[in-house]
């Protein structure tokens, strides 16, 4: 069955060989090929790594009365952005015209089939899956200890089937975006600022947890479950993010892409550790204590930052757009609680806020962009995904229902809506 | 192919060179050398982390009392697994006479020796390795909580240097099963179905937990520790698996098995997905609540199934295989309650009633198997699995001893063996 | 080979290609790029999640007064390793003269510029920039629940800027060391003995927690916050540790050099699993209770035994030295309790006195090194850096302070510097 296709793309590879490895490599063809798909390989793992990732940092940042919740939550948005990702998304975002708006599925691939020249289809198909999955896992934590669960899954299920694909398509499928010439590497925008839109449609239509505002009220009720599993969640972010970066170079197999992904890495982790110890330094003079949430979310946001263009920058560079994204968090965190937006984790600020600044930020270290076509590409991409966002939420909100009852919330939502307690610890 | 006689590609390696890489391929054998075994070197490091996953998800779902017991049985038996299966069990498993039923050690091999012509000697032995310890982590779980530590770790030196080599040898090593045309693609059954026998064995000759069955007792004095740790062992499974099953292709360096691999990893992780969603469902529409323990099992359930033949499904083939491996999960949990059966952890329902599904499921996708083989091969390694252990649990039983008296286990587990409490948490 | 002066490789790329993998193998130079690039963007990210190891082990191992405390410490001291080994650390390492004793800047390199002939020059800066992060790793757990975190973080920036470059160099980077043929694989000296002088310096300078010695005080109060978390962090350093390890073969490309890693991955594994078996099996006929908090360091003495020569040994001949080097690290922690030395996680016995052990054993499966130039090595190495170390205790001591005052300590740390406690969990 498909060994025939196999030999036959194998001939035709000794006539068709794309000229991005050929004329400028001395390694064979099939052996690019080879490492080309690895790297999709590799550095999907990676990226599917960081679901535990999101899933550890919610888990220790919610209260205890919504960790099973969050749980739940977590890996069910995974499995449901894989099935939805391959029932639709994929061809939406790959299925469009030059320089269209969106995809058709007049050839839809299921990701096995072999039609690509220099890496197998499938592992392409697998590391934008887990994209699309990292896009679900923003929103979880935003919206954590007051959602229900299962409107929650199906905004997921539109979210990487439908959503994220259209505007992911505009770009990266080959759509106006792209024509228009924006530049967004691994996806600061596309993937980060998108889903913190969708988190923040989300907030707002959903409101804030009981008591989170209320004025005088002391706001240990909502303190942290547990920091290790935030700090490991944190780390396991970042570890995973040399996959979402260091893959989406999308070729390894010649000196100039094996180089470029050594310099990502070095950009990539350069922006983290500024973002660390950026927001270490702010919290220690401002608060005078050095606190260590904002440390990790500064973390993320250096890394949300450094994603829209992690090649160009020189390491200075690097360190500089990584800070400036960990104190984006920072200013952003304050903002959103003058507006009453409950923002359980602190998505918002770290995937949107930073995710813009990140992507307007491209020109100052690539000259093959322009301030306006990034404004242009991160302002289109924001809006649609929050009014697409808003729209759903609505009609969920109008039919299922999106909150749960104030007393549920009281007893949390891991004995209203999970039946299983998180933590049965006896000294 | 897993199938592939690797006794005999040894023998004659200098004779025939595999077709499958040398004839189609452009690549040069070096290269194919290195890309093989960087695979088993990779896939080998993911599947080590499953000696972790499994750890976190036990620690997760023991109670309280027996946390630190399980964290050292778990690191003991997948040292035990280390050494025992360089002692005796990768010799008993691939030296092995064609079409045989027990290897001998007439070409000793420590692993480190060169004689392999298409990958290192020694990345073989390291994947291979850690599959044996895979088998073992299966069986800690169930037997939680009553069990000495000890004579499990005895069991476990039996299981992984003579019991799991004997029988995977029967197919991987080249013995009667693979000349029957038995196919077991990454160990459905040779590893998982294996494991959950041994526990069976062991569960029956060990007995429940004082008070597990106890008529109208409530269980949450049983109530799992901590949902988070029991998630994040569960994702770190998931993420072993790619390494698990995408390993099992046994190459890299070409074409075909770059885009096999390719494949199997899609359909991996579409099983995983379906088997959290599967179970999310069935939950809430028979108890009303989303159980997510029961969508970690789902997951677990779903990887199982797949293993036997991630590579030849279709996505939704893979999505069916899955979930109806998750649902067996539930079913097979309820059935071992009625039997008054013990698995702490429902390592029985996932690994041997899911990985019985799975590999009986194969003739659906692989037109090369047949259901009567399939059933022989299924059928021959679980009862020689659970007979042997019968037979090794219950000479424990009148030698040593394996259950720890009822008043430790009302102290603990860690109390009584360890001595070192799992928590010390004070707010 | 470690010993290889990476700088002369540099220089004279033009006139020698290294006949390690041009002359003897058949690969195309550019595919062997590629390969060893991927060799050290793999391994990287394996070393790299070392730092959440560290982390979740300290975190466990304390006492939950200090477990945000020590999740801050361990992401800041990653992230000041990133940015002071690119602003100077790989550059007094990899800036010496042949022979020399410390580096310059005459050649200053930021890990992005390409001039390597057989790997991306980032991707080397990478793998170095991680193993002197995990020189950091090893000094935050002796000196936790009674550190002042800033002056933490300046010895970190001066160790991993400074100290450790400046020894390290002495070997990896051609200095005098390298010049007498000592040999140290991947840093049993170089790295782990190395971070444990500065531990020891530090704990001496610092003095131990307050009623830590105290006679007939029950030490409940020290008691372990997590071991299902101390459990997870020791068994994530062991799969980073085949980065460690295999990663300082520093080629991947041939048949010679794939061979060698996996080797080393078998022979790595193989000494931790012997580590944590004979510390199971002492602490079970010493104390009666088989302790999993020194199974678990013992699996660490035995990768750090192993380090300093993890290709050489016969697998016995590994788990000889792994064993050995678990021993090592139940004495040493008798030794320090006996010297009210308070190393809060015992990482001054397993990385200081287990590296010893590991780096003087070489001789005994390298026949190309004596014992005499081994000796030489550790003692410089050791006596360097617990000297350096004790200088630079000694003025943070005397400008900012380094020890927090007793009721803070009382109140615990998380309290006192962070201002966020650990754990918030409610039954």
């Amino acid at each position: 069955m498909k060994i025939k296709n196999l030999l036959l793309v194998a001939i035709f590879s000794l006539l068709f060989i794309s000229p991005s490895f050929a004329a400028e490599s001395t390694v064979n063809a099939e052996t690019q090929f080879v490492f080309n798909t690895l790297l999709f390989l590799i550095c999907g793992f990676l990226v599917m790594f960081m679901a535990p990732g999101f899933a550890m940092l919610e888990c220790g940042l919610v209260t205890s009365k919504s960790v099973s919740s969050i749980a739940a939550k977590n890996i069910g948005l995974y499995s449901i952005a894989g099935i939805m990702f391959w029932l639709c998304g994929y061809n939406l975002a790959y299925g469009i015209s030059e320089g269209g708006f969106i995809g058709n599925f007049s050839a839809w691939s299921d990701g096995t089939d072999f039609k690509k020249d220099s890496y197998a289809a499938g592992s392409d198909w697998w590391f934008q899956m887990v994209f699309a999955a990292t896009t679900a896992s923003i929103v979880s934590g935003t919206l954590a200890e007051r959602i229900k669960i299962w409107p929650f899954f199906l905004f997921v299920a539109i979210l990487t089937g439908v959503l994220y694909p259209i505007e992911m398509g505009w770009q990266w499928g080959g759509g106006w975006l792209a024509a228009k010439g924006f530049s967004d590497f691994a996806g600061s925008t596309l993937v980060h600022a998108a889903g913190g839109a969708a988190a923040l449609a989300g907030a707002i239509i959903l409101g804030p947890r009981v008591g989170r505002f209320t004025s005088g009220k002391n706001l240990l009720p909502f303190a942290a479950s547990s920091i290790p599993l935030a700090t490991l969640g944190t780390f396991v972010l970042w570890f995973g993010w040399f996959g979402f970066n260091g893959g989406s170079q999308l070729a390894l197999g010649t000196f100039a892409d094996a180089s470029a992904i050594s310099t990502i890495f070095i950009n990539t982790n350069l922006a983290a550790a500024a973002g660390v110890m950026v927001n270490a330094l702010i919290t220690r003079f401002v608060g005078g204590k050095t606190d260590v949430i904002m440390m990790l979310n500064g973390a993320l946001g250096g890394l949300v930052a450094i994603t829209a263009e992690p090649l160009a920058p020189s390491p200075i560079a690097a360190i500089c757009i990584g800070g400036i994204g960990a104190a984006v968090v920072v200013v952003g965190t304050s903002l959103l609680d003058k507006l009453k937006i409950d923002d359980v984790v602190g998505a918002i600020p770290v995937h949107l806020f930073a995710g813009i600044w990140g992507t307007l930020a491209v020109p100052i270290t690539n000259k093959d962009t322009s301030f306006a076509t990034q404004f242009l590409g991160t302002f289109s991409v924001v809006v649609f995904m929050f009014i697409a966002s808003i729209i759903v939420w609505s009609i969920l909100k109008a039919t299922t229902g999106i909150r749960i009852s104030d007393e549920a919330q009281k007893k949390g939502t891991d004995v209203s809506e999970i039946g299983v307690r998180a933590y049965a610890i006896k000294d």
